[in-house]
């Protein structure tokens, strides 16, 4: 059955709204609606020189079908000033906010069956005098999420973590029996209901080198880790671990799991990134929508220019498919 | 020109005896030596099947020429106690480190060019009642070394860490200026010493997510990285970073580097292991000898059973040949 799914191209000055008119130049299996700048998306295409014809929708207005080749459905929601590829704009800040919050409302007034974001500039809201932390924080307020966790995925690999954005000296304080339980039941939860996998396995980093190797270099795995990892298999989630990360991610391991739990953002993204080098995909989980993003960031330097890959948009979009019940795609 | 070089097979009840056995089916260009029992490996060659002549050398009775393939030339060095395949034996701990001591005194008068290291098993030492934290502290101590750098390198990537076995929460408090100037100094040296680059490029890696991301993150980066760089570019060595760890790892970064600095254990490993899996060897720099090790532990349950890969040896091997001078082989 065709879904609907909200589109928001981030930075206007960045290659987000180029990465969804490349995007165009093929069908898609679900409508696809891009929630940008019409005039925007217009001058970008003219600038990469590319005949994308754009079809307005609105609120009342959602299209059922998918769009053809060569076409994007778009819902017009007006910049603050003409963009121009390169160039940061406070005055483009605002729209930047209003375009997540028409997606994020539309999700969860149905409007949308899921959400996929390019990139964003941090840097620039805040300029602009708007308190803004990323486009998780800005989705988990908006739709009253206490607790989400960030996954990042690509083909054949699933990567969640504990802590996300946090000093490395403030990692082994934060990784608490409350967060780690929170995390996982959110990771299971997920796993079942939006990925569809009906008993996942899990593979759990330690903090430590060697994942402490006995106590020897840290306890956190014998003090929190382990017992955590036992009350929660008693809830019937299937998790190995705790593993140390540096042989965790071979073939032997990674064969029969379904996602690798790191504690810190360093342990698990290098390897995630290598393997799924311009093909990842980043995945809000604990929101009662579907959100998908690209790995990457707002690249100003190659807006406007064409030589960028849409691969992570392509699997975030897949992912995004998946996640809303689409079984028939690969996603990540 | 041949070279000469000792091979220890660490562990009597692992699987070290037998990647040594299995190597031997091939030949070597160099003058291969194993400082083990005689008896431990002829037993174990009847338990793998394998029909491999040992030629027995010793000091003054070194051989000048590579053995052939099937042949292994051995420096017999005596059990404490038969050893059986899977059976740690504290009678055998001190055996151990009677070969780790000839192959490093061996290095140390020119006997040698060089020591290739199969694993050792810490646990069953201690137990002994002999203090022993690895190989690296071992010889670090037997040459009178202060500082080494452990290194890891497979085809087309080598990551040099600078912390390594330390419980997370201990990390960031570790990376001072000292340290780390001592550990770039090391690196640089060895990387132009004994890997023959001219002119090294090494990729450091932040401390924190997103290398800290301008401070909001972490301040490391900015008080003790950024400036210690600067310094020792001053005396000329080719620096990039820091960097933020989950996007150094890509095609873009690496094609253009010799090393990647990593600030702990399992920021660079695990992206080390996944792409050399089977295929990494553990590099011991700014040892006064050259010394390499495979990348893996005992494997009990393996030993005698003939299902190992002995790729990891392989590499380990090429890399001591290369770092004594070899310039015929691509190591890692």
């Amino acid at each position: 059955m065709t879904k609907r799914f909200a589109l928001t191209p981030g930075e206007p000055a960045g290659i987000g709204p180029d990465l969804c008119l490349l995007l165009a130049r093929e069908a898609q299996p679900h409508a696809l609606v891009a929630v940008a700048s019409k005039d925007l998306l217009r001058s970008r295409a003219e600038a990469l020189g590319l005949s994308i014809q754009l079809v307005e929708v609105s609120p009342g207005h959602w299209p059922s079908l998918p769009v053809a080749a060569g076409c994007l459905y778009v819902w017009d929601t007006p910049l603050g000033r003409a963009a121009h590829a390169g160039q940061l704009d406070m005055a483009n800040a605002a729209y930047v906010l209003e375009t997540l919050s028409r997606a994020g409302r539309g999700c969860l007034d149905r409007s949308f069956d899921g959400m996929i974001t390019a990139p964003v500039h941090k840097g620039i809201i805040n300029e602009a005098g708007i308190p803004f932390s990323g486009h998780t924080e800005f989705l988990a307020e908006l739709t009253g999420t206490e607790q989400v966790v960030m996954m990042l995925a690509t083909r054949g690999l699933r990567v969640a973590l504990v802590t996300t954005h946090l000093p490395l000296k403030e990692v082994a304080a934060a990784i608490t029996v409350e967060r780690l339980q929170r995390v996982i039941r959110i990771l299971q939860r997920d796993l079942v209901g939006k990925f569809g996998i009906a008993r996942p396995r899990i593979l759990v980093c330690g903090l430590n080198p060697h994942a402490g190797e006995g106590g020897h270099l840290g306890r956190e795995e014998i003090d929190i880790i382990e017992p955590t990892l036992q009350t929660l298999r008693h809830e019937g989630i299937d998790l190995v671990g705790p593993l140390p990360a540096d042989t965790l991610f071979t073939p032997k391991h990674l064969e029969h799991c379904d996602a690798v739990l790191a504690m810190y953002h360093d342990q698990g993204l290098p390897v995630l990134k290598y393997k799924g080098f311009g093909a990842a995909v980043n995945v809000t989980l604990g929101l009662p929508i579907v959100r998908t993003s690209v790995d990457h960031g707002t690249a100003l330097d190659l807006a406007g220019t064409g030589r960028i890959d849409t691969g992570s948009l392509q699997v975030a979009l897949e992912t995004a498919y998946q996640m809303a019940g689409d079984r028939t795609l690969a996603g990540a």
